[in-house]
């Protein structure tokens, strides 16, 4: 007698046409795949009241011809002379170019190019051949008033792409996407915007080869996004890498940069240290193509010693002890790991259930203490210097153990270290099949993590059938970040957007930052008023004027900067 | 037969009388005093060409009374007012507080001052109680159009504290000289603009007795200015401290700030990590009283670990091996020194004959191939955890040995630590016999230090009977900074200035940064323009009118933002 086979839903497989929406708001690579595993199948079906009915039938794949909602509304005589600056082949209107080059990886954009309903979209797509066309098209858009986006990658999951008055989107990722000298003195790599991570890190890994420098080098900024965008959008959206707590945020690891700005070009002072005034470097880290385009940046660079790497896995009795870890850790003057992942109960017993943990280990891990719905896992690894990694590591291990950690060896971080760009490819499958999974994340100071993440999710749990996950990732000794992982099947989408914007209200209400490392966009900038005050917004607002005095680039929404009083939120 | 004693100048040992203008500009503590030793007598004699006869007579020794040059400009109904607004006895109108609280630290201050010919004084000191106090002074100030200086501890060498427009020097220090909480969690510490390094130190090593903590805490922050500058100072000038290459520079240190400006007063925000716009508190460090007036700093704190300092030093067979070594020392990944210091040739010779090395110390090393007028002396410590300074100072070893270096113990560090904030009370010994002993000091990227330091040393040295010594003391993975020590005896005033002019030129052309960690002030506000470009500077520009519209705060030429063109030099 055979055994029935269990039903598992038909997780897509399949390449979107090119030419599709689906091509458009998918994530990652055409043939990139990452499926929910059986047991989180289960998990799921349980979770959300579903039967494998309800995975019968996917919705709205979008696999159709994108159409763009209306001609481009720009005059010819502008197209003509745009073409004329940066030549007639960098200037593209097909309907495919304007949506994909106005959309971001949001969740909400996904699902309004799912409905075939984008609600902005660009006039036309401009793909500059080097910095001197960047100059012409912002000297001749800032002159007619047309609005300027800038497009690095488009990962940005706040709409900070989004393409709000129409206008031109500025491909950054056609041509400037360079690395254009390696300084191995200074350790620093001159590269160009729109340079994706993998091809700027494989440079740099294979620097002896490209360049006449004898090392081998790492750019040590690896976010989750890592493949899919662009050494600038790290800088201008203040991006962490998941390395950031050795290697510092993408703020960190700037040296220096050129923009053009509607008002000229600065190339700023490239100094380690430097004491002539507040430094204009730092104005735009975080700008987010509000102030200008970023055309070219100087970025620190580090040895590139993948043998020296060291892999480490604790399972902590408890959130408190794992927190307590991280900060001993972190203030403990030894030197830092690279990577550190704490998540909490409820993700640290999901990811056991989505990667199988062998239940021999797990009742061995229940017998020393660490209970399900309590136990928190850590992972992470140490970078540098052997001697250093070897020191870091052991450091982490003795404290882990006061804390009454359990060591699960490397096994676990390798493991995670393998797959760790692929997460987000898993969004796919379940918005085919209506459910919902979205992230938001907060800076948060020590004294302050305990409040926030339980006045975080009292309001998600507050709401039947919901998931939430959360770790914390990124390091100072001054505090971390949260990042939460939201799963819902939502009534509605009206039903989900008042969802996030009650968590995000939360988080601020708490005393998180609207974001660590999302950066603002348009999604967030109706908090930006009350959780900056308006003296700060108006610093940004002058810098703004000064930069951009008839708000060509990035304009309707971004940062705040030019909301309208009635869209903040308090 | 008794031998003939060898002349030695009388170096002061009085204490100015405290109305004196001795008392304004003598560095440090009315009883602080160090001399030239007898070997440093000898050498200046002969580099100087000078006999015992030039050293019989003080001159200008300044013991007169203060006398303002005028008496207060500014209208009884706004004296009366800030007396009204900040309490009677914190508005000071007496000649010598109106000297005392116009003048900073730099040379040619100290030479207007033993002329007796204040150049311009403020009308009024204020010394604020609180931070409301400062709220109503900037706003009445702001609205009467009254010139605005902040004064914290008087440390600038460059005019930073200069009362260019008469008006208002706001004495910080006076009262708002607190630490006002100690966060043990984030390791912060919220303090008041006007306390001095070593109160602030104190405070913090003895944390436990006055906030309810457990830990001892240590500020990271040591300039050669310690004693005589205050908190808020370090982060408005961009100062860095003698152990900034492991705690960073003062705009590392700082987390979040308080400013009253005439545009109102911005708390920022205070998160290790967020990604919501380019970060405001960025825009106040460096800003030098031009933009606001800082009135409460949260400061990263470190723990105080001093038993596990270690000390080192070594000799160098050249500055290019120094260098070499520093370099790889910074870039190598095994973590950083706290202190570390490189002399090149000339400031190692002279510093031998200064402090006095044994004959036989100095045999040894000269058979061991360190010759004078090549080798270079480095001196060094490491701080934080136990294994992590041990590891540290291994690894520097071996990277020294590798680079030619000789192991000097750790004794000449000790002797350099104890020490090490009493140098700048040479000054006056020297000024007192028409000596001039001045500094400069620049930023630098690895690649331009030898082109820096040949290009700047050419330019001094073709000035006959000059001293010049040079060390880097503050190192980045990209860059350090160079530290250039004047001695000179000029022909007159006029020509020394010519000669610091000339020196800044040099500097600036050879690609150095106008300064490293002394800020701008009013002395290189010259160079600002063609050293950051128009562009930059019409950043800082928008900011200031921002901030200041009026341009009460810190006017007449601070940071080169209100500078008349033909004062700027090419």
């Amino acid at each position: 007698m055979s055994k029935r086979k269990a039903f598992l839903p038909d997780w897509t497989e399949k390449i979107a046409p090119p030419d599709s929406w689906r091509s458009v708001f998918k994530w990652g690579a055409p043939d990139g795949f990452k499926h929910p595993s059986a047991h989180w199948y289960a998990m799921m079906k349980e979770e959300f009241g579903l039967s494998d009915a309800d995975f019968s039938r996917k919705i709205r794949e979008g696999l159709e011809p994108v159409v763009a909602p209306s001609k481009p509304a720009l005059a010819k005589k502008h197209l003509d002379k745009l073409k004329e600056l940066a030549g007639p082949e960098s200037v593209s209107t097909d309907d495919y170019s304007r949506v994909k080059f106005s959309y971001g990886m949001t969740v909400d954009e996904a699902l309004e190019l799912r409905a075939q309903s984008p609600k902005t979209v660009a006039d036309a797509v401009v793909h500059p051949r080097n910095k001197d066309d960047v100059q012409k098209i912002v000297a001749y858009c800032a002159a007619e008033k047309i609005p300027l986006y800038t497009y690095g990658a488009g990962s940005s999951v706040n709409y900070g792409v989004r393409t709000e008055k129409g206008g031109i989107s500025l491909a950054l990722g056609t041509h400037m996407n360079k690395v254009l000298s390696v300084n191995e003195q200074n350790q620093t790599a001159q590269v160009q915007p729109g340079m994706l991570g993998p091809a700027y890190e494989a440079t740099l890994n294979d620097a002896p080869r490209f360049f006449s420098v004898k090392k081998r080098y790492t750019c040590g900024h690896f976010p989750q996004s890592f493949e899919f965008s662009s050494v600038g959008g790290w800088v201008a959206a203040l991006g962490s890498g998941q390395a950031s707590t050795y290697y510092g945020d993408a703020c960190d690891i700037l040296l220096s940069l050129e923009v053009v700005t509607p008002a000229g070009t600065i190339r700023t002072l490239s100094y380690p240290g430097t004491a002539t005034g507040p430094k204009i470097t730092d104005m735009f880290k975080g700008s987010e193509g509000a102030f200008g385009v970023i055309t070219e940046l100087t970025m620190k660079i580090f040895r590139y010693m993948p043998e020296n790497r060291r892999y480490f896995g604790y399972m902590f009795p408890s959130w408190g002890a794992a927190v307590d870890c991280a900060r001993e850790m972190v203030q403990g003057e030894f030197g830092l790991p690279a990577v550190f992942r704490i998540s909490d109960a409820e993700e640290t017993d999901r990811g056991l259930k989505l990667y199988g943990i062998p239940s021999v280990v797990d009742a061995g891990l229940i017998r020393m203490g660490h209970i399900p719905g309590k136990r928190c896992l850590c992972l992470g690894t140490c970078e540098g210097d052997e001697d250093y990694t070897a020191l870091v590591s052991a450091k982490i291990k003795k404290l882990a153990k006061k804390n009454g950690a359990t060591s699960l060896s490397g096994y676990a971080s390798r493991k995670w270290e393998k797959t760790r760009f692929t997460e987000p490819y898993m969004r796919e499958d379940l918005n085919d099949y209506g459910l919902i999974i979205d992230t938001l994340e907060t800076g948060v100071t020590w004294d302050n993590i305990h409040r926030l993440h339980q006045g975080v999710r009292k309001v998600v749990k507050a709401r039947p059938r919901t998931m939430c996950m959360t770790h914390a990732s990124h390091f100072y000794p001054q505090g971390t970040n949260l990042y939460f992982i939201f799963m819902i099947r939502p009534e509605n989408e009206a039903e989900y957007k008042d969802f996030q914007l009650r968590i995000v209200d939360a988080i601020v209400q708490n005393g998180g930052s609207i974001s660590h490392h999302h950066g603002v966009g348009k999604m967030l900038a109706p908090w930006m008023e009350t959780h900056l005050g308006t003296a700060q917004m108006d610093v940004l607002r002058a810098l703004k004027k000064h930069f951009d005095p008839d708000n060509i680039m990035n304009p309707g929404g971004q940062m705040g900067l030019d909301l309208e009083p009635g869209r903040r939120r308090k």
